[in-house]
């Protein structure tokens, strides 16, 4: 078989950036093998390790290891002094793969990158959901004109197929509802309340164990769950909405006196997310805690397990669990996106 | 667009074959928009209404019709005296969409059939499961070796992606282990009898609201099953084995007793499908009342609800759910793996 060569830009090289790169690395030869692609990295832009670009291709296993030893890319010859937006708008890639921190409240600058990879013509993989939640129908639609692939899969529950399963195997059905729990952190902290353990006890823990973070008002709040659903309901029911339209009420207002009332009821108190049309065409979302059995599948999603539930005209409600993901899941996503792109 | 033109010859015109042919009704102008295919229907064989041929497309909507009011076609002038193998062998069609009732011992005579309709150079979907437990990795050569294209997303869980989740959606990620809730007449038995309900009650309730067959062995003593875990094992992990592999055991002696007992331990008892690699690259498959805690999602799969897990080696778990399906998504199924052959 010919085999072509794809360049990819990475844009963040945290967990999952690095997760990435190794999934690359392991799967070169059966890539090249199944889809005939030699896929090369030629930049890297990070906020704290240095930036590289490389026409040729990164070693990605030194950039791995200079990370590991030093905390930041030591490839001389490569370095460059080039800021990421640079990088997005002159270097040499054929796809974009959006992994920046989120800004939660506007997109940016992931919303910049992707618009400036699209005006040079090339493909874009996001991980970052600021763009979906903020600017789908836009982007989607730049994408579509200039006959560009913009894949997102990541974005929610990692590589867990939510998107591509209703776009790859719900073929003609329409989605008329999407629910789910999206959100880990809050997840955890209702479970361990309900357990009868302290709050304070919980974040400190929670912390320890990697799935609170330092700042965790996002997920506390529902922030992150508002952004996830908008990012649903704007791919799944063409929605148009941005998270700031999400009837949002996060758990911090919840008291262990609730969840025992709850308990009493039967019920267990999770964060839901949900979104459905109105009467008038336009799909509202909503993020809040509320009571569900104990025997419902939705009680048992607990800590990092999450869950979406698509209800179409043609096969009524299909839900999909993604068991306990670590970081390898992530990097799936973006991965399977790349295979995607390389497909079609 | 050019529209082209296929033919289906549908063997069967039960319950899903009707709902099939009112999709394919409803949706043929979408699918010549989408597609650029006019899907006509020129062969119906069944066994108690007799049989229909014309190479022009039959008139679903009298047929459909024919059927409420009279039990049988009615539609003289393409009523035809051949048998379904006889059809099966002669008629004029691209796809043969094998929807006869199963025999869960051997798979005959649907393998026949679509054997037949290979050697043909025929397209085959199939909602029979016994062709895909008995005879899948023969079968699937023979579509291979041939580029005809095979396909069977129905025969577990109806329209529910099990088969193309994986194929479509999890990329170059190995199946490592397969598991699930797989029969819905079992799942409602043991859920009665938690609930208090006595054993002839449950028999005769599920009976009338459909849920149980007037033979219920095949069910209750886990061939059913067997035969689901079995096509998702041929088909997921190239397992090459016959439902007479698997080791099962059903619910036939399960007590009140045992329910209380296990409800006792904070468990309820479930009929697990499981499928596994041994050391030896075998992969070993069961079926088993086990006890789940619960808590747990399986323990929430209630009634006609069911669950498959697929462990892989790239996304580790994922779980997808079918809520209380109806014989419409037994149809989508099939619609689904049309829509297959037509954009392929």
């Amino acid at each position: 078989m010919e085999c072509k060569t794809k360049k990819l830009a990475l844009l963040g090289f945290g967990n999952a950036g690095q997760a990435f790169a190794k999934l690359l690395m392991e799967k070169h030869e059966e890539i090249i093998e199944k889809y005939g692609f030699d896929v090369v990295v030629t930049a890297v832009a990070t906020n704290s390790k240095g930036n590289l670009v490389c026409e040729d291709g990164i070693d990605l296993h030194k950039a791995l290891s200079d990370i590991d030893e030093f905390g930041r890319f030591m490839d001389e010859k490569n370095i460059t002094e080039a800021d990421t937006m640079k990088i997005v708008s002159e270097a040499d890639y054929d796809v974009l793969v959006e992994m920046t921190p989120l800004n939660i409240f506007t997109g940016q600058p992931a919303i910049s990158h992707i618009e400036t990879a699209f005006s040079r013509g090339k493909d874009v993989i996001t991980a970052n959901k600021g763009p979906v939640a903020w600017k789908f129908s836009q982007l989607n639609k730049t994408a579509r004109d200039n006959n560009l692939k913009f894949y997102y899969e990541t974005t929610v529950m990692d590589g867990t197929p939510v998107f591509n399963l209703v776009d790859k195997t719900l073929m003609m059905a329409k989605v008329t509802e999407v629910s789910g729990i999206l959100n880990s952190t809050t997840n955890f902290i209702l479970e361990e309340l309900a357990k009868g353990a302290e709050y304070e006890d919980i974040m400190s823990r929670g912390r320890r164990m990697g799935f609170i973070e330092a700042d965790s008002a996002m997920d506390i709040e529902g922030y992150d769950a508002a952004a996830k659903i908008t990012a649903l309901l704007n791919v799944l029911m063409d929605a148009d909405i941005t998270p700031d339209m999400v009837d949002r009420k996060g758990i911090e207002d919840i008291t262990v006196e609730d969840i025992k009332a709850a308990d009493k009821r039967g019920n267990v108190i999770k964060l839901l997310c949900k979104g459905v049309r109105d009467e008038k065409g336009n799909v509202k979302a909503s993020v809040k805690p509320e009571e569900v059995p104990k025997n419902h599948m939705l009680a048992s999603i607990d800590s990092t397990t999450s869950v979406v539930s698509i209800t179409t005209d043609l096969m009524k409600t299909v839900s999909i669990i993604e068991h306990e993901p670590e970081i390898e899941q992530t990097a799936y996503g973006v991965f399977g996106d790349l295979l995607r792109v390389l497909s079609e």
